[in-house]
């Protein structure tokens, strides 16, 4: 099988076309005939026509799941900008595959197989069971220049791109995008200050537990990235490349051939979704194919979100990450699902027509 | 075996006490020693500790689960502020024992059983499918006179506690709420601004695609039904005898029941809320047992929710009520469970003391 350098993201991408209108109307329809007023179920009715302009088809369901996380480091660490010891990237990322972490144990409840991708951990893991399409021993330290190389950073969505493409190859339907890497809050403030013109002030949060001195020198550290590297926010790879991360560029390869193949992908947190916003602003269309799901307390997550066009309907101040919000949230997207698939309509109980619109208009 | 009318649920709610102490600083404790940072699956990390203290185990699980709905008639609608007929609640009461509902498709989906229960219905169902628990074919026109007698409000939470109290002894470990009845937001409404003194400006919402007429007309309703029969905001069987339902009382009863049998009980959307608010002021403690799910559009949830110091993690602007609500979010609290069976501690780990520290408070 091709490996991750030599995928051509680039050219697939131009293929991409956005949500399938005609089933967007059709599942519109069919939703407002199940037995219920008119948008009486919110969001989960959006979800579910949302799914259904991802795949064409009114009626879904997701039954081979798969959350993949883009494990890598960070030189920016080297500024202490993080408390935890950069050797937790590696360990946290071969603890996912041994079952115990957050999004391990909520993948396995939510009935989705867990893949751990070293993309750029700074050490090989020695682990069989993480996948090893490392494309660089870690970042460079942004604040003293570019985090990698453009050619770097373009890999790196390949690989996250060809990952996607071959679980979907081996039959799963839905992704949930996670990561691991020690100081990826940084790289993620700096990429969401570069592409959207956020105050640093504002975008760079306090994480767990960070004091207010430590939140201080965090910014100063982004900020001081920012003019050493001078990111053009129009250009995502030149700004992943030079403030982000090599977890960041993988995600948004993921998120990118969900696009691609048609396939839902769910959004976790700030640095899944600021992957997601690269991806984004690389292929518009592939925004159709992402969904929200919760609302993570970083503050770049919320600016990021909405430039998708996205809600996320969890609320409950997670900020764990590695993708343990995509795996704890995906029983209700399949709940969506659910509603579509098992809910009766008007045309299944016996009322006429005049009747009709008074029910669907009921309090 | 004692059918409703005859529980002495008065009795009964003298014995409650609220949470087990010694099992929320233990539970506290032992999600502290879970790999993550502290606190980083935020709210979900307080439901975990208040299962705990419900259960008094530090881990839990909830196998056998229900979903309890209270269905009863409301003789308020005769003037005119549901847009739906009033036949409706039969239908409905016994479409939901068909699996066709928004409730019955998620509660299967969430492994939970449901159970439905005529407690007021105007006609009888002729369904054995649905439990006969009638008290009252029906409350009276709370525009012009109480909606019922105390005695039948009495018997109504008494039905509500057996019913709940029954399917504890069945080994139910958990249960959700959830209610049918045309115009009910009309008295849940009503006993909000009894109970909270809220603005009827501000109480009673549009609900589905009630016009600023129809509306107007429902304010003015209320307003009457208050005026009326001068509800006393301190005396909740006053406040749900008098412009109140049947299903109301009962899912009080309900509410009353769990924290009896020290079980977890969820609140669905705003006319659950109101019932469970009604269930913490005849017995504070009661409060300790319950658990939000879904932030209702209806603006007297907000406040019902408040007076609970509970906090809904789901934010989807649902308001189908039949506790569809519960069922669908029911997935995210056994994740609470999930999160304190299944992942592993630092001690599974190995790193010393001192670099726990950083890890614990790690970004």
């Amino acid at each position: 099988m091709e490996r991750g350098l030599k995928v051509d993201y680039k050219a697939a991408i131009r293929e991409i076309r956005g949500a399938d209108a005609e089933a967007l109307a059709k599942a519109r329809e069919y939703c407002d005939s199940l037995i219920k007023p008119f948008g009486a179920l919110g969001l989960l009715e959006d979800i579910a026509v949302r799914l259904s302009g991802i795949t064409g088809s009114v009626k879904n369901s997701f039954d081979k799941r798969a959350i993949v996380v883009m494990a890598a480091d960070n030189g920016v660490y080297e500024e202490g900008v993080a408390a935890a010891p950069q050797a937790f990237t590696l360990l946290q990322a071969v603890n996912m595959t041994r079952g115990i972490c957050g999004v391990s144990v909520f993948s396995k409840a939510a009935g989705a197989d867990l893949v751990v991708v070293d993309i750029g951990v700074m050490n090989p893991t020695g682990s069989d069971a993480v996948l090893d399409r490392n494309v660089k021993r870690g970042t460079d330290n942004m604040a003293v220049g570019p985090a990698m190389a453009r050619e770097e950073a373009e890999a790196a969505i390949g690989v996250g791109f060809e990952a996607a493409s071959d679980l979907f190859a081996q039959g799963y339907e839905i992704l949930g995008t996670g990561e691991m890497g020690i100081a990826n809050t940084t790289s993620t403030s700096a990429c969401a200050i570069a592409l959207l013109g956020l105050e640093p002030e504002y975008a760079i949060g306090r994480g767990a537990g960070l004091t207010d001195e430590t939140l201080a020198h965090k910014i100063e550290v982004v900020k001081k990235a920012i003019a050493v590297n001078a990111p053009d926010g129009d250009d995502p790879v030149d700004v992943v490349s030079k403030v982000g991360g090599l977890d960041i560029a993988g995600l948004a390869g993921c998120f990118l051939a969900a696009a691609y193949h048609r396939k839902p992908v769910l959004i976790d947190g700030a640095i899944s979704a600021v992957a997601a916003l690269i991806a984004a602003r690389l292929c518009p269309p592939a925004k159709d194919f992402m969904i929200a799901t919760h609302r993570s307390t970083e503050p770049s997550y919320d600016a990021a979100i909405k430039e998708l066009g996205l809600r996320p309907f969890l609320d409950m101040d997670m900020r764990l990450g590695e993708g343990s919000g995509c795996a704890l949230a995906l029983p209700i997207v399949l709940g969506a699902c659910t509603m579509m698939n098992d809910m009766g309509t008007f045309a299944d109980i016996s009322f006429d027509d005049s009747v009709l619109v008074d029910i669907r208009d009921a309090d």
